[in-house]
């Protein structure tokens, strides 16, 4: 999501520190202190506006959420939504969701939502999507055991290359739709803010996926 | 695919009995005898009109083809249009797709065609779909080694359903389209009586997939 630079964001992060983080690996081993209770970890990469993030944490007050950003502009506006009614278990990080592996210990997170991430639609950056082989690598790591990956997009190439490469990693699917908002699993769906704008142009895509877990001996 | 009975169907397939074989368990092992050359052998389940297995061999004919389907009068239906230019690469087999394994020996079949197959789509019914577990345990056992299976629909809760149910064999992907008709893979894409009628409608979704080899040793 490319919006435009906003004069005011960096200094409404620096002012609302209690909730947002611009220095994530010092605080590796040590999220659950930045929370009103321990509890599971969500985490979503590309959190947009923030309304997937907050509604979903009002819905879920028994997990704790992060939501990872990397533009400046992107966050604060998340942030100053979310600052209207601020909540215990929701915290911004301002970086790059490329390294997750160095933001969170091994089976720390038991939920990953990738939500209407970039398409990068051109072949050569194929790697630079959040699904690809390289990416999947560091969720697996952070994941716990049973612990999952939640993917939607409206993009039908990033789903194709998605549903090819969650595959071959070898993920194991959980759910697949090729049209949420038919599903009777839409029942439940939290809009994101680009859902609810674009989701009349063509159907919404939803993969669930967990990676197999290695067996004693393997 | 349903259609009327054909009161000239069963002498049809009588009086063609070079090119169909209604005691199909009496060919085990012996397939290659019904074909001018022994070469690599596909297979299609569910010919419904035959448009896509003639077609199909008149490109190919470095490969023998076997079109499966269980009704009398579709199968008497593709017989007839495929008698109009007969070709020496393909033959027809009057039976159910259920049990391929009593048909093919271990590794016999180089690839095998789904196009369009009943949906069955109430839930109590799944285990008919041709991409039930049951029937993609059989289609392991006939497929060659580097074997594999192209499957095409315009039925999404079918195609949701195989995505789940081959991941989890598990099945390797090879190549997704949710809208294969838009896709650079078209080019090549041979139609089906039904794909010509309904495409229109929506999209064709297409997966081309493999099963995992056993390694020495497990």
């Amino acid at each position: 999501m490319r919006i435009r630079k906003k004069p005011w964001a960096e200094k409404y992060i620096q002012d609302h520190g209690d909730y947002i983080v611009t220095d994530p690996k010092k605080w590796l081993g040590k999220w659950q202190q930045r929370f009103a209770k321990q509890q599971p970890l969500n985490v979503e990469v590309g959190i947009g506006k923030g309304r997937f993030i907050i509604e979903t944490a009002k819905l879920h007050p028994e997990i704790n959420y992060i939501g990872i950003e990397l533009q400046t502009s992107v966050i604060a506006t998340a942030l100053r939504t979310f600052m209207d009614n601020p909540l215990p278990n929701v915290q911004f990080v301002l970086t790059d969701g490329a390294n997750l592996d160095e933001l969170f210990y091994k089976n720390e997170v038991q939920k990953i939502f990738l939500n209407f991430s970039d398409p990068w639609p051109k072949k050569r950056h194929a790697k630079r999507r959040l699904t690809s082989p390289l990416f999947l690598k560091t969720y697996q790591t952070v994941l716990a055991d049973d612990g999952n990956i939640e993917f939607k997009t409206d993009n039908r190439g990033l789903f194709e290359y998605t549903l090819v490469t969650m595959n071959n990693f070898p993920m194991t699917f959980e759910y697949v739709s090729l049209d949420l908002h038919q599903s009777p699993e839409n029942e439940s769906n939290v809009e994101t803010e680009y859902e609810q704008k674009f989701s009349p142009k063509g159907p919404i895509y939803k993969l669930i996926a967990h990676f197999i877990t290695e067996q004693p001996g393997d």
